[in-house]
């Protein structure tokens, strides 16, 4: 039973989490390749991960035979220049989301991965491994509280950086709910429209958020997801799934009760990192497992695809204000 | 300190009701009249109300002198019959919602109050004295949590009667959440839009629901109101506040807590006498001590008008699929 | 249908309390006299009961025929100087709790009530009168979770004034437990038993305190109070219920939920003013209501007997630290 | 980097758990051994451990080096015929609790590891790796809430084998908080006293139970214990904290809220597995941290002796109804 070497790519914030994360908390694998073009932030990345080596481009890594796997950390649109080698390499991958910036360039690592025979592509809709939508899911299939009817998510961020910009708000943070409303219903969304909530003057001058997204699904639920980046508060993610019979919620807070100054309270979340440290963790065992035995065990660069397609239509409503239909390519047999 | 004599116009479920909370737990009232066409029901109610006198319609209540004040408790289209010969004797009303069922007709309500001259109509918008829509409205103007950008309300029904149409999930139901985003937000329902979520099998044939409301308020504030009857759980009316700063919701079940049988659990309400029943009362009892001195202490005609031309554009809205814009008659100077 | 004519003896801030609520929250009845000694007083008192009359003493009161019921507000120590010349007039009476502030005076008032040959002493343990409490009592009669075995309650204040003494947790404090743990189980507490937690630097100097009291019931329940009168944060008042099959608790914070700072709250209460205002309200109708049939509705003077007895082993207990057992007098079959 | 090799001894429930635990969730570890007396145990135990090679007795494991640490899960009646020749191999220990069964055999085996000069032996009291305890432990250090004073623990379970004898409550069940009010407080139990609560006659029939347990640590802390294995509806193990100026409480319920059928329900756990699934991996990746560098991470063989001393009182007062008071031996140096 040897470990899975993995090629981490990408050594910025999300890569270097990923390093300490295999190295500390996964079992089967180890970081034997960094892959990183900026040698400080390689460095600061290989104490880590003792046992790997650094090198500057993918192509590189891979030619030295230095990985059984690949781990893809870095911005989206660097994404393609990654996947492609290793998809040729016949690495089992996983790709932080999104697969691809634009819907035609996802479509092109679909026919690709096709092209090759085998699916090596995992995408990283970590939500999918958090407790809580795992167990809606299984309600919503279980048909206990009847059929499903429709979603409220909200999706809450304190704050965020200078450099996040407007369509971010679809393609960066309702991307998330664009694949889990999928998961949860197991059916695609249709079409994405968006209306304005009262700008909150607190956020960063070029946005106008929160919004308040409605997706449609093929199956006829419809999802509202409310996208707030600036919130202050803190990191909030919950989903209320309205059935014929009943309701059920996830994401509420849990923790230490404390009474206070007059208060009963309960901590709220700060970030992404607290809230979801258990379905990443979740997510990266899973894909160890399932990369040792050369598949994947989430979502798939079709997945990917569908989320890109629905990401188009939802930048698209955005600044159109109209309802938008997404269109889809049709479903390869290979990922039936 | 005399008590105040009430004559309350209609006996049915609504009205027999009152006659029960005027006797048993309002002070500084009695009900001295019952106006109800059909006989048998006045002598039901007349049980609960031993120094009543029953009148088969309340102009002959009226020309004996039988009362101080009048709650008026019949099904909507006969409202403007009563509050026509109320208003023309000087009599302090308080008025089950809607004012009237028709936009035109409310404004004529208001032009007649206008004409007498002295503000005498409260209309039976109950939810503006629960204490959770109390706290929110306080915290709101408050301004501690920041501007609110936008509401999420829920407004679920276990199940309806035979006789509810499709038009009532707006002229009925909706309009509490019509009457109360202005009560929280200060500023008018300027549109209104439907959407469907998914249809409920369980729902009357007649029906296509759960939807989806979005108002929008003059202010900028979007509202999402979820408009569900048949949700066969419990009645539950939640509504979840969206600030610059932070969240705040009201609605929550309380009571005792119970674990049994693998769950913690809480009691949901299955009906609004009881989610209701204190604000019932605070309402009633708030209208008896204002009218005892000549005035009206909750919402006025001119919020049942408003609260009318909204209704309308939310019907059309359910059968258009568009967003449709509401139209307001100038505000009359009297009602500053 | 003639209003119950009230006489409120005592115009402290108990007295002013109740003299306010019965002029505006209770059906049926007024205010006819406050007796008091105390002339500014009085007058203040005076302010809120606009047909009442003031009388220096109870005797006065009653020969002028005043009322026709006594609400007993002073300090426990004068409320049988009161409670005697009522019972012979043979007055309906609600007593706040104590009934007198040792066993044997008590014991007098039963009999001498007994002798009148009808039950006219009501005593103010409000707590039965607690939806919690209610609800709790009869999920016990139901046996739905099976038998009773335990109870622990809580008792919390963030402070007390400094007139406040040790005995006093128990016969001012503590004698709420007492009465609610046998409205709870239907049986008496036949042992008491005192524990010091750590002391609590905050309290006023002479206070050893938090307590931990241990009440064992006749029928073998073992009831804990924590009984802490420093606690700072709020006022709590929480009960939980060991079934053979499961738990039930109430007194949870409930209200408006507040995500804030990196928290989500409620609030909790500050006084027993506010968690148990609905209580106050209740327990007064209901006396209301059955005094004005000449009867009694809620805990009788025997109840009032039995709690002081317990109070007694109480202060016995928490001086000697071992378990104290209480004796009773046999139970009049007047009570039965 | 080299993994840890572990010999597991014992393969019963507990055992063939860390077995799995270590395979799947554990970095940095394998199971190299497995130590179990019964074949067919340990043939099934094997076949989640594929690189583990099968022993009857831990000498001959030690003798042909077949780990570099042991993991002691055997009945506690085992645990010192295994922890002396694992001492004197000088091999890293995670010894389930208890130490050993009896306070005497206790202090040898502290005696033993002394005397070794190294601190070899970690107790496997896996409740200190719960994120509440550790909380609600930080919180009390902070002193944000004050000094505390008291703490409530209740331990429920929903049912016991009926291998479980009376005694059990206190060495079994109670010892867990014996060790976690030291761990909370930073101060040795130095009293117990049993209260027993109404016996539950769905007990099995020897045991008297839910009993209630004083514990009063050296500090002055009064800390009581709900110990209950028949309840029935769920396991839950939960700690309320009582500090100067407020209250701080652990374990609560949290997932999935589901409204349905009239009620708001939570799952509750049904067995320590789920409820502490995250505390035993925290603590085996700790451990195995810690041993790979020669050294200890958690509870040491000090804790363990405290334990069982505070067990031997606790068992007399089970017996006795009396305080027992707690003795325990000079602490070496060595556990400073």
């Amino acid at each position: 039973m040897t470990e899975l070497r993995v090629a981490v790519v990408g050594a910025g914030l999300m890569g270097a989490d990923h390093i300490i994360r295999i190295g500390q908390r996964i079992v089967g694998a180890h970081v034997s390749a960094i892959v990183e073009p900026d040698e400080s932030r390689a460095k600061a990345a290989l104490e880590n991960a003792p046992s790997a080596t650094w090198y500057p481009n993918v192509e590189a890594a891979i030619s030295e035979g230095a990985m059984d796997a690949v781990l893809i950390a870095t911005p989206g649109q660097f994404h393609e220049t990654v996947l492609l080698p290793a998809l040729g390499a016949g690495l089992p991958i996983l790709c932080e989301k999104p697969l691809t910036t634009d819907t035609q360039s996802s479509l092109s690592i679909v026919e690709a991965e096709v092209k090759g025979g085998k699916q090596l592509i995992q995408v990283g809709f970590m939500r999918r491994f958090d407790q809580g939508y795992m167990d809606l899911r299984e309600l919503i299939a279980s048909g206990d509280s009847g059929e499903l009817l429709g979603l409220h998510c909200a999706h809450r961020n304190p704050a965020v950086p200078a450099s996040y910009h407007n369509d971010m708000l679809i393609f960066d943070s309702v991307v998330h709910e664009i694949d889990i409303v999928r998961f949860l219903t197991d059916s695609p969304v249709n079409s994405v429209e968006v209306k304005h909530m009262k700008r909150n003057t607190l956020s960063p001058k070029d946005l106008n958020e929160p919004i308040l997204v409605l997706l449609r699904t093929e199956s006829g639920v419809l999802a509202t997801v409310e996208m707030n980046v600036s919130v202050q508060f803190g990191y909030q993610v919950r989903t209320e799934a309205v059935f014929q019979k009943g309701i059920a919620e996830i994401g509420r807070s849990a923790g230490m009760n404390r009474s206070f100054d007059g208060l009963l309270s309960t901590p709220e979340h700060m970030s992404f990192k607290t809230r979801f440290a258990a379905a990443y963790d979740h997510q990266i065992q899973r894909w160890v497992n399932a990369a040792s035995r050369g598949t994947i065990d989430g979502p798939s660069a079709w997945d990917g695809y569908l989320a890109a397609a629905a990401v188009d239509a939802g930048v698209k409503a955005l600044n159109s204000g109209a309802s938008e239909t997404v269109s889809y390519a049709a479903k390869p047999a290979f990922y039936n």
